[in-house]
C-alpha cells in the first residue's frame, strides 16, 4: 500500500477545500492507513474552564479519518462521513495542542473506517477516543 | 415531572455560559424531557457545496441534549458529554436552519442518554440522528 | 412506499435463514419503513439476576433492523450490519418478553439505517436505545 | 496497577456467574488494563455461510472489557455495560476461532471504557473493532 498524498499535499489540499478551518489544523505525519494530525488549540475551540470543546475534537477526529483515507486513495474523492462513535475520557489539558492519532482499519471500495485516540500534547492518557465510518462514493469513468 | 427552566433560563444560561456560541444555536421550544433546537446557519458552519459541516451537527445534537438535561435538573450541574454516537444520512437543504428534536429516554442520578433526530427546516426526511450519554456529577452538599 | 414482505413472508424467511434462532424472535407487526418484534424470552437469553443479556437486546435490535429493511426491499438481498451503537438503559423486567419498535431512517441505494427503541413489555421505559448501519450490496443484474 | 484477578480466577468467575457461556469463550492472558480473549466458535455461533453472527462477536467484545475491568477492580464489582459501539468490517474467516484484543482506555471511579479488536485466529486483519462503557457501582461500605 502506498501514499498518494503527502504531508504537503494534504495541507495544500485542506487549505483549498476547508479555507474556514485553516490554522486550525496540521497534518504533523502521514503513513500507510494512518495519520497524525494537531489541533492548534485557540481561543475558539474552548469551554469555560478553558479545557478544549467536544465539537473542536469531534471535528479533529473527523478531519484525521479523511485525510488518512484521501492519502489512500487521493483528492479526487468525495467521501462523507456516515458514522461516528465518541467517547470523551477525560478533561483535556489546558493550554496544550491535542494530538490524534488515527489508523484506518478498513479501507474498502465503498467503506473505509478509521479510529482515533486523542491526547493532550505531552501527557499520554488519552482524553477521547472516536471510530468513524466514510462512505466512498464511485469514481466517476472519465 | 417538571420542567427547572424555561425557555428564556436557557437562553440566558447559554448565552452566559457558551459566549463563543451565542447567535449559533436557540431553543425552539422545551417540555419535559423533550427539547427542540435551531441551529441558525451562518458560513461558518458551512462545508464546500453549501451544506452545514459535521461538526456543526455534533454541536446541535450535543447541545440539545445539555439543555434538555438542564432543564430537568437545573442550571446547577455541571454535566458532561461521555458519548455520543451519530448517523449522517443526508445532505442538509442548502440556506435552511437545521431543526433538532430531542427527548431524553434516560434521566438518572448519574448518567443522562438522549436522543437527536435533525433535519432541514421545511423538510422532513432526517439529515442526522444521534445519541448522546451525559454525565452528571454529584450535587455538592453546602 | 409499499411492503414486498408481509408478516407471514418475514416469519417463513427467518425460518429458513436462521434455524438456531427460531423460537427466539416473532414478527409483531410491520409498516411501510418500521416493524416491531418481540424476543420470546427463554434461559439462554438470561444473565444472573433473571435479566435479559446485552448480547440477546443486541441480536434483537439487529434482527429488527434487518426484517424492516427486507420488508422493503424484498428477500433477495444480502445486508449485512456494518455498525451498531446500543445504550443499555435500564434493567429489563424479569419474567416478561421484550418488544422492540424499528423505524428505517434512510433506505438508501447502499446504506440503511434504523433505530430501535426496546422495552419490557407492559413497561414503557426503554430499556436500551439502538441504531443500526445496514449495507447492502448491489443486487446481482441476471 | 497490578492485576487484582489472574486468568484463572477470571475463568472460574465466568464459569460460576455466566454458566450459559462457559465452552464459548477463554481467556487467553490478562495483563493490566488489557486482556485477550478467544470465542470457541461452534454450531452456535454462525450465520448461514458458515460466518460467525453479530450477536456472538458483541457478547465476545462485551465479555472481553467486563472480564478486563473486573481483572483490575476484583469480582466484588457488579459492572454494567451502559453502551457499545461496534463496527463489523469483514466477514471472519470460516472454521476459525476470533480473538479479542481488548485494552481499558479509561477506568474511573464510575465509568470504565474500553475497545475491542476482532480478528480470526491466523488472519491480521481485523473483523470488528468495538468500544464499550461500563458503569461501576460504589462498593457497598461494610
Amino acid at each position: 500500500m502506498q501514499l498518494k498524498m503527502t504531508t504537503e499535499d494534504l495541507t495544500e489540499f485542506m487549505a483549498e477545500v476547508f479555507p474556514q478551518v485553516v490554522g486550525d489544523f496540521a497534518v504533523e505525519d502521514v503513513r500507510p492507513m494512518g495519520i497524525t494530525m494537531r489541533l492548534i488549540v485557540s481561543d475558539r475551540h474552548l469551554r469555560p474552564g478553558g479545557t478544549v470543546s467536544g465539537p473542536s475534537m469531534f471535528a479533529l477526529a473527523d478531519v484525521a479519518v479523511y485525510l488518512a483515507v484521501l492519502a489512500m486513495i487521493g483528492p479526487q474523492a468525495l467521501a462523507v462521513t456516515t458514522n461516528c462513535s465518541i467517547d470523551f475520557m477525560r478533561k483535556p489539558a489546558a493550554g496544550v495542542d491535542l494530538i490524534a492519532e488515527c489508523r484506518l482499519l478498513k479501507l474498502g471500495r465503498v467503506l473505509a473506517v478509521g479510529d482515533v485516540l486523542i491526547h493532550s500534547e505531552g501527557h499520554e492518557a488519552p482524553v477521547a477516543r472516536a471510530s468513524l465510518t466514510y462512505s466512498i462514493p464511485p469514481v466517476p469513468v472519465g
